[in-house]
C-alpha cells in the first residue's frame, strides 16, 4: 500500500472529535478506498486537556494551531477552527503557503476569502476541499462541481440552513410563533444562543456563494447576495400559505443572466414559497438539500443532514479520500483566474409571483388604499384574504395576497407607495413564490 | 491548455447523438472544466446513413466498431451501443485490452461482466466508468464511491426503473389497471414494445448489482439479486395501500450483513409499499433516485431523471471530464482483487411488515382457511380488509392484509401452507414494506 496521507486537524469541538471518531471506526475501509491510510499526525485547539471523549494523546500537540502548516510530518490540515477570519485564515494562509493541502468546513471564511486562498492553492499545486461548508454531509460540492461538471447550470437553489429549516417546520407542524419555536430550538441546543447568523439567512448566505461561483464559474461575491432572514414570519403566514399549497422555506437561490453583453449574477437566500408538490416542501427538520438544474441533466437534487458531528465528519473525510487518490480539481472547479467577474443582477426585472401581507388598522378604507397603491405601481392581484383577529378591536387584522406573475419592481414600487402609511401597524412582508 | 482527450463513439442512438450535441452545445465550459479540450475523432454505429438530426461528418467512421478500439487517434472508446454481450462486449475488451480508457453507459454489459472489465482496466492502468449505468443524469456512482466513501454504507436502495415508476405514478393518479396504463406507456414510447426487462426488475437488478458492490465492496453478483417486477400489481393494491397511508414503488434494496463470521450481500428488486412521508413516496414519473445510508453521513438521497437522451449524455460527458482531469478511482471504488466474495443473505430471517393480497372465491370459511394459515406459520395480522366486487357474484373477491412485523420466512410458510387451495382465484401477492 502506498505512503500513508498524513493529516493535521485543527479544532476539537464536535466535528473535529467526529473526523477523530470516524477515522477510527472506518480506518480500514478508508483506507482501502483512498489506496492508502489517512492518519492524524498533529492536532491543536484552544484547551489541551478538555474532555472531549477521545483519546488523543497519541497526536502531536501545537498550543499554536498556525505552527501545524509548518510540521514536515503533515501533508493535509483540515481546519474545523471556524470564523471567517483569525486564526482560521491565519492557519489556511499558512498551509497553503506551505504547499500543504487544505480542507475546511469553514463556509464563512471560503465565503469571503475563497478566491484568495484559491489562489494561493492553484500557485503551489495544493488542494483546497470544502464539501463540509455547504449542506454537511450531502456532497453538494462534489455533485455540482463534478457530477455535474458536463452542464450549463441554469440555476441552483436549495434549503442550506438546518436551524432554520427546522424552526419553519416546527412553526409549521405545531402552529407555534417565532419567537416561541426560536426559543425551544435554543433550549434544545439545535439553534445557538445568538442566533443571527442563522435565522438572518448570513450562513445560507455564505453558502449560496460557493454553490453560485461553482455553478455559474463567476467569481466569489459573497457581498452581493442579497439576504432575508426568517424572523418575521408569523405562524398566520404559515397558515395562509399552506391553504394556498405552499410551504415557507428559507431558499437560497442563484442564476445568472446575460444582459447588455455581460453576466449577471443573481444570488438571493430570502423565505419562499414552494408549492406543496415541489421536492423541497417535503424537506422537514434539519435536513437540508440543494438543486441544481443542468441543462442536459435537467433537475438534480441531492438531499442529507445539514448539519452535526457525523454527517460533516463524513464529509470532511470524504475530502481527504480525494486528496489521497488525488482527485483534486482546481477549488472552485475552474482555476480562479478563469472565473468570471460578474455584476450583481438587478432583480427589479425579474419576474415572480409573490406573497405580501399586511398588517392593518381595521378601519374603513384600509383595502382601498391598499389596492390602489398595487394598481398605481401595475401589480395584478390573484387572490387576497383578510383575516380579523379575535381579540381587541384595536388589533391590526392580517391582509395577505397572492400577485400574478410579475416584475419584481412593480411590487416594490407599491411598497415605496404605501412607505409610511398611518393604515399599516407594521412593515409589508413580501415573500416570493419558488417557480 | 493541455492535449485533448479524444473521444471514439460507438452507438448513434439517441443517447450517442445527444454526447454529440452536448460536445458540440457546452464544449467551451467543458473544455475549461476538464482542463482541456474534449473531442470526438471517430464513431461508430449500425447504419451510417441514417439521419439522425446530426452532423458526422467531421468524425472518422469505422464499419467494425471494434476497430475504433485500435485507432491511435482514441484515447477513449465510448460505448453506447448496449446490450450485455455482443458487440459491446467486444468494443469494451478490446479498448480496454488496448490500454484505451472506456466509458460505458451499459448496465446489462457491466452487471454481467464487470468484473472482468475492471480487472482488465486495472491491469492496463485504464480508466473504467460507468456513471450514466445506473439513474441516468444522476451522479448516483459518484455519490456513492465517492461523496459517501468515508462511510460505512448500511443500506442503499431506489428507485432505478423510470418505465416501472412512470407505470406505478400513472395507476396511483389515474386508477387505471397495469396493463391499460402499460400500453399507453408504450404507444408514448416511454415503455418498449418488449417492456420485460423494465417491467419484471431485471433492468433495476442491473442497476443494484452495481450499487451493491460499489457500496459493500463486494463482488458483483447480478445472479444474486432477486427480483419481481411489477406486473402483477392491481390498481386495488394501489387503493389499498394508499388507504393504509403507503404508495407502491419498485425498489432496488441492497444491504451486507455479517453472519457465521462471513459477510451474506442481500440484494432485492421488488415493489414495496413506501410511506407517503418518506421522500421516495413523492418521486414520481420516470424520475430515479437513490438512497444511500452511512453509518457517519446518515440518510443520502440523489434524485433526478432517470433516463433521456439529455440525462444520461450528462453522466457520459462527466466520467470524460473525470478522466481529462485524471480523476480516476477504481471502477468499483476498491480494486478488483479487494472486493469481497460473499454468499447471497438468506431472506428468511429478515424482519418486515408485509402487505398481502388473495383473490378467493366468494364463499363461506375461505377467511378461516387464510388466517388459520398465517396463525399456524406465525404470522401475526396488523389490519385486514375483505372488498367485494361489483360484478357477477362468481367474480372473485379481493382480500388484503399487512402483518406485523416478524420473519420474512413465516409469511413464506404461510403461503406454501396456502398453496393449492381451491379457495385462491390466483397465487397470492406479497409485498413488503420499506422501513
Amino acid at each position: 500500500m502506498a505512503e500513508t496521507l498524513r493529516i493535521a486537524l485543527a479544532g476539537l469541538g464536535t466535528v473535529g472529535a467526529g473526523v477523530i471518531r470516524l477515522l477510527g471506526e472506518n480506518g480500514g475501509l478508508i483506507a482501502q478506498r483512498a489506496g492508502r491510510p489517512i492518519e492524524i499526525t498533529a492536532v491543536s485547539a484552544r484547551d489541551r486537556t478538555k474532555d472531549r471523549g477521545i483519546d488523543i494523546s497519541s497526536y502531536a500537540w501545537e498550543d499554536d494551531m498556525t505552527v501545524l502548516a509548518a510540521r514536515e510530518d503533515v501533508d493535509v490540515v483540515v481546519e474545523l477552527v471556524g470564523g471567517s477570519d483569525g486564526p482560521a485564515l491565519a492557519l489556511a494562509r499558512k498551509a497553503l503557503a506551505a504547499g500543504k493541502d487544505l480542507v475546511t468546513a469553514n463556509k464563512a471564511m471560503v465565503a469571503h476569502h475563497g478566491l484568495e486562498l484559491g489562489e494561493l492553492a492553484e500557485s503551489q499545486g495544493a488542494a483546497m476541499r470544502y464539501e463540509a461548508a455547504v449542506a454537511g454531509g450531502i456532497p453538494a460540492i462534489k455533485g455540482l462541481g463534478e457530477g455535474a461538471a458536463a452542464n450549463r447550470i441554469e440555476r441552483i437553489y436549495g434549503i442550506l440552513n438546518g436551524t432554520c429549516n427546522y424552526i419553519l417546520s416546527e412553526m409549521e407542524s405545531t402552529g407555534r410563533d417565532f419567537a416561541d419555536v426560536l426559543g425551544e430550538a435554543q433550549a434544545l441546543g439545535y439553534a445557538e444562543a445568538d442566533p443571527t447568523f442563522d435565522i438572518e439567512g448570513v450562513d445560507a448566505a455564505h453558502k449560496l456563494s460557493l454553490l453560485a461561483a461553482l455553478a455559474f464559474g463567476t467569481r466569489l461575491d459573497f457581498d452581493a447576495v442579497a439576504t432575508t432572514g426568517i424572523s418575521r414570519i408569523r405562524a398566520a403566514d404559515i397558515a395562509q400559505a399552506r391553504a394556498l399549497g405552499y410551504v415557507i422555506r428559507l431558499i437560497g437561490l442563484a442564476d445568472c443572466e446575460n444582459a447588455d453583453g455581460s453576466r449577471h449574477l443573481f444570488q438571493r437566500v430570502a423565505p419562499y414559497l414552494v408549492p406543496v408538490s415541489h421536492p423541497l416542501a417535503g424537506v422537514g427538520g434539519a435536513t437540508n438539500a440543494v438543486v441544481a438544474e443542468g441543462n442536459y441533466s435537467g433537475r438534480l437534487l441531492f438531499e442529507g443532514a445539514g448539519a452535526g458531528d457525523g454527517p460533516t465528519a463524513s464529509a470532511v473525510v470524504a475530502d481527504l479520500i480525494d486528496i489521497a487518490r488525488g482527485n483534486v480539481p482546481p477549488p472552485f472547479s475552474l482555476p480562479v483566474s478563469q472565473l468570471e467577474a460578474s455584476a450583481p443582477a438587478d432583480p427589479g426585472n425579474r419576474r415572480n409571483r409573490a406573497y405580501l401581507r399586511f398588517l392593518v388598522a381595521d378601519r374603513p378604507g384600509v383595502l382601498a388604499e391598499i389596492t390602489a397603491a398595487m394598481r398605481d405601481a401595475g401589480v395584478s392581484i390573484e387572490s387576497m384574504i383578510q383575516q380579523g383577529q379575535p381579540g381587541d378591536e384595536d388589533d391590526p387584522v392580517l391582509v395577505a395576497m397572492v400577485t400574478h406573475e410579475g416584475p419584481e419592481g412593480a411590487v416594490e414600487r407599491a411598497m415605496e407607495l404605501l412607505a409610511g402609511s398611518p393604515s399599516l401597524a407594521d412593515e409589508p412582508l413580501v415573500m416570493r413564490l419558488l417557480g
